[in-house]
């Protein structure tokens, strides 16, 4: 690890999405996005994307209301997993070992201040397509599947939070992660973060909650292998009913190149695109927007529409 | 009409295609081009391109063996298609009139001079998506599928010929086609033609048949929105054990960006794309390829495969 | 010539765009879209897209304002030109034969209803790259730019205007032109209309100009080969400090992807990309939005911007 | 650090690379790769990708013949380098410490067992844009070129080397990579391997030299944002006339998309897209390619040139 924990998680491996709307969601995730069924077990529907070395990608869980389950982190090692689980325990935000999902080993099961359910894991089940139907290729995890989005691996869950600051000094301390970007507002108030633990220029985003509710979601990401993946995703949105709340357009923070869609239990989905960018500085110097600046857009300059700053899930009553 | 006949012919409409393995071809043109099945009629399957105004794109056919149909010419007008039948009948090549599609009106029969059967019409019946089923703009045919290589419509028929010169009299004297580019060869004769009706830059090609074999078939082209599409279609293709022949690459004539399979029947299929290119001068000058010049190969060097000069359909015995 | 005078037309052939800062604006044209400069004539200077095989695309004149000058289109045939020449006459809106335009023959010179300026031609010089400085593949008109926008060609030329069923009237009678799609508001009045002379499925726009201002300009449209340019092209526009209205996205009408910029002198400029779309139909029913239609917005859901309803130029006082 | 060091190094800097035409090799990199020029010093001129943290991204020098000089490799934190210098040193293969390039801090040179010079370092100084002339989005560090292919950065450097298994030794444990991939003959003799050191699937790789000579170089990559930036650059290219080996097309090894060319002196130079291709499992297991597998060509089927076994520069004589 690097003194400040960095690089002890590899990735985010997967996470778990609820829906009040469970086949609904489940034909958005398999139909619309390209994902494939790999299990299913009580509520829950495991999906996985093409280029997924591991199990699962996302479960799909029936519930009463929409929103975000548990995430899980993949450590970098038996031993960099010690080292993040000590340092989630001296926060006082450890809640013990568990052995409940089928794929997964030993999960270390935490929080975020925000409540936010966090897995850290270093055991998992590798994927393996059904027999006869693999790849062409052996260094690719599954077929292409030449459906709707076609998205090739989950890449980041943006949360909604109360209390930015705690939330950002348990990203740092906790989990060893690094700011690579956020807005600051005119009052001094950071109101969103972009934290990283992998070369992607972000893997775990916070943004504030306006409602002061705790736990809740603002959207899960898939990335596309090219920005025309997500222009033919909009024509597949487009044409089977599904909400387009913004974009394709690019954004000016991080420059990721968007699609947002509400699937059918209500969570907000983004397609994603960061063409060659990573961050590759391990000193990058954070880069903070103005409020300002936030209020000029998009990065050509489309207006920032107003659910996005409104809209999570589960709904507040 | 201009008086050579030029736009008397609108556009190539559809096309029929045998296939030894009509499931194995249904497939192919349905799970992995895109298209969607509109009608049966004995052993013909009638399949329809996303874009296509008009019922049906291609009339797939169980046969004996593979190789290629009637090709369906639409005229611009009652009027236009008078003119053409004249000029057609006045070369001794028509054959008659003939009421046999059931999704066309009346159609003037005619054989170029390799034998192949094209069809002459003005009635035709309209694409209608299935009840609840239609796009979400009204001006676009049908849903856009998000399945495979999505292709948009018909572009172009590739025929194997043995008499050039005699197949583009008829071209030029009977459809009132316009040649574009050709290939000439150091001893003078012309080994490929390309014709075009409409504004694209061709619409009729001819390559010589080396076998001396009449009325075989090169491949048959469809359409793609981006080149994007065609890097996709390719991952597509090889993950569903369909041979690649040749491509994604772009060709020095005419420029199209493509890529050749042969669907599970043996009939050659390329997915083209031409980018914005369009031959809208009225007085073109036809651009001949010299024998030297053909063998550099395609736009960016590729070299130009050895079963692209000899693979035509059905294969001779 | 169809009955109705269809294909008495060929295409769009270049346009004379006046603007107060000719410098800034050429620097526009030539840095950012990708023209190169071909001639100079008093304040006028010629520019040609990298596909045009005319001498010139667009004449840049230095004036007290911005706006349109001359939209020249190119006649099929001399014939055909005759045939023009005595229809607009008819209408009592010819102006007469002029040769002032040195790389173009004898133009006949009309007025839209609206006062635009029309110039009819068929004699035209072309387009020659300098000695060594040509393309390598001799079906290109010029070498590929690898510069900014990249623009391939001229793609259609979007009015203003304040009796839009006289003009229609004009458009289809005079031209020959055929109406594709149109917007027609709850009080009837129809307030846009896109009509096409060639494949493409519009050559020629007007919109309502709600000054009432006679002769001005909505925009001129360059067509790019793939999306991919267009997204590329904003960014260089952002970077060049150029004013981005609207897009990357893309429209519901006619679902051209477009971008659209201010060029330094004011006049609005789309980039647009079709994909494979060409309106082949030769009896394509002309296809009508009413005014809540319009008001949805562009086809992934964009509201449309106000200043795309209100700006044109030269400005109104 | 984990156990095996891995990320002590974050990322490939820069490369030197020589050339014997200077001038024309600085025009390539300039007006057809979109570099730009940041500095000169002797025979050298600083060069830098438009999305670069740092000062330069390839050190070009004149020289007598072809080749590649130095490779910057940036440690992940001071205390990373020195472990990495630690573990160098141990294999015999260090050189001290120099102070020789103006923008870089203390570097730390080496050897790997071919001869290729390879120097560690941490402090370096960022880029900074002309007044003036910075990009519009603050976390960007140089504008967008809008010129030829316009990379984005650095991607990996392709050595040629003669004992290969003493090569991917000192890469694993004397920089801390890992192995991701690799070709291993009927024979046994493992004859290319590709390395990561960041999420990337490859940062540094070396195939075979099958002349016997030491310190050679097969190619330096340059990442695009899109696939459609590569397909663009052929198109720059061709119309140059500088001479394409391969592609566009898709490698089946790493899956990336790819165009290699020769630059002026002779080097050859890839231009590559990853999509969105990460290798983020910490215990990915490397993908070995048989003889058999390795003959069938590239992805979609292109058989591999022959000069891409046999090219390598300097010239061998």
């Amino acid at each position: 690890m690097d003194s400040d924990g960095f690089r002890d998680l590899a990735h985010v491996g997967s996470v778990e999405i609820f829906t009040p709307v469970p086949d609904q969601s489940r034909s958005f995730f398999v139909d619309l996005l390209g994902m494939s069924e790999t299990g299913r077990q009580g509520d829950s529907v495991y999906l996985h994307a093409w280029d997924d070395y591991e199990k699962f990608t996302v479960k799909l869980t029936g519930s009463g209301t929409s929103g975000i389950g548990r995430t899980y982190l993949r450590a970098s090692s038996p031993e960099a997993l010690s080292r993040r689980v000590a340092a989630v325990d001296k926060l006082g935000l450890g809640r013990g070992w568990v052995k409940d999902e089928p794929a997964l080993g030993d999960v270390y099961l935490c929080v975020d201040p925000d409540g936010h359910e966090i897995g850290l894991y270093w055991d998992t089940e590798r994927f393996q397509p059904p027999a006869g139907k693999g790849p062409s290729l052996k260094n690719q995890a599954d077929r292409f599947p030449g459906r709707g989005a076609n998205i090739r691996r989950l890449d980041h869950v943006n949360y909604l939070g109360v209390d930015i600051p705690a939330i950002g000094d348990f990203l740092r301390t906790g989990l060893g992660a690094r700011l690579t970007e956020q807005i600051q507002l005119d009052n001094g108030n950071v109101s969103a973060i972009w934290y990283h633990i992998s070369d992607k220029s972000y893997d775990l985003v916070y943004t504030n909650d306006w409602t002061g509710t705790n736990g809740r979601l603002h959207h899960v990401a898939f990335a596309t292998d090219t920005r025309d993946d997500i222009l033919r995703a909009a024509d597949v949105m487009l044409d089977n009913g599904i909400h387009i709340e913004t974009g394709p357009h690019k954004h000016a923070i991080q420059q990721t190149f968007f699609l947002y869609v509400y699937e059918p239990g209500g969570n907000r989905i983004e397609l994603c695109n960061a063409g060659a960018r990573l961050v590759l500085a391990p000193d990058w110097a954070p880069v903070t927007w103005t409020q300002a600046e936030r209020a000029k857009g998009q990065a050509w300059g489309l207006k920032t529409i107003e659910s996005f700053h409104t809209h999570g899930t589960p709904p507040v009553g």
